[in-house]
């Protein structure tokens, strides 16, 4: 015996989330199944709040419910922290470290991909840069192949302005322990090394 | 910055369903926002379908969309194979070596979890043994304490009747690593042993 209709339906739909593989997905739609049905319609209203009423910031790109993302709203600065998902910006301020505005690139360089410089959110970052009097931007993709890339793009797309471009610091995790450190980040953390 | 409103009613949804974290939840929130209205629109309307239409089989208590399960309308047998969740039916019915009818409890009896005989599909379990002239009951509830439990309560309960109530087999999975197995299933497979 398979699955329902109804139930299969359901099931492809939660595989189609990031993360959730086919045994998760079945799990849900049963979960789903054994709640009440207040729940199914909450769950059902708010997947089509979220996309009705979930826009893009004019501004930097992030998500927002207005004309401007809370934070633009708020916020004047002269440093942009530039980051690949609006998600990194929750991360970026819960560690409560930065204070400035952000840019949503929406994505990365990716040949792979076929994601090239023209499909990310970066020339509404040239011009802002232009338009706010911008003195620094610090690029917060991660520290990866891609990112490492969609960084130093952009690095050389903005430094002829004049503008200062930096690079989050790459090295040991707080807390961590040599000996499950990988090869290439102990590497990067003795290149980078500082004196104390 | 804390997510936007609607964003995090579809965040608290997701972390409702079972084996998801709020990272996680997190995750897929942001990928529906990701994905096209048409998504969005088919999510939503398979939650409320489920909701609507998934009934339990009048018969043995699995789901269906009708008043009896695709197994009870096909299948004839005096045998039955009882199980917790529906879902440990598509996993029984996937190894090809059951071809009789099921039985769902919808739980185990679990004191700490108050949940008594009374908590679970018993009694219509006791009247199809009887109505339905079975000669075996197969027990199949998960090997933990919950689900020895119950199978000895439904042994008791059954026995009297004349019926052959069995328990599926305990001991070594197939392909296993006798390094790697828990010392309680090894002495188990150990009691269990069979000349070969």
């Amino acid at each position: 015996m398979d699955n329902l209709k109804t139930i299969n339906t359901l099931i492809n739909c939660f595989t189609k989330l990031s993360g959730i593989g086919y045994k998760m997905a079945e799990r849900c739609a049963y979960k789903i199944i054994e709640k009440d049905e207040a729940f199914a319609k909450e769950f059902a209203q708010s997947i089509l709040d979220v996309k009705r009423n979930v826009k893009l910031c004019a501004k930097c790109g992030n998500f927002c419910e207005g004309e401007l993302c809370r934070i633009c709203e708020t916020r004047k600065s002269d440093v942009i922290c530039v980051v690949k998902d609006p998600r990194d910006i929750i991360s970026l301020e819960k560690s409560g470290a930065f204070s400035g505005t952000y840019h949503v690139l929406h994505g990365v360089i990716s040949p792979l991909d076929k994601k090239g410089p023209n499909d990310i959110n970066l020339k509404s970052l040239v011009l802002r840069v232009r338009d706010e009097k911008i003195r620094e931007v610090i690029i917060a993709t991660n520290p990866d192949v891609e990112g490492e890339a969609t960084a130093s793009y952009i690095a050389s797309l903005l430094k002829p302005a004049g503008v200062l471009v930096t690079r989050l610091a790459t090295g040991l995790s707080l807390g961590t322990n040599l000996e499950y450190a990988d090869g290439i980040t102990l590497g990067v953390a003795i290149t980078n090394r500082v004196e104390i």
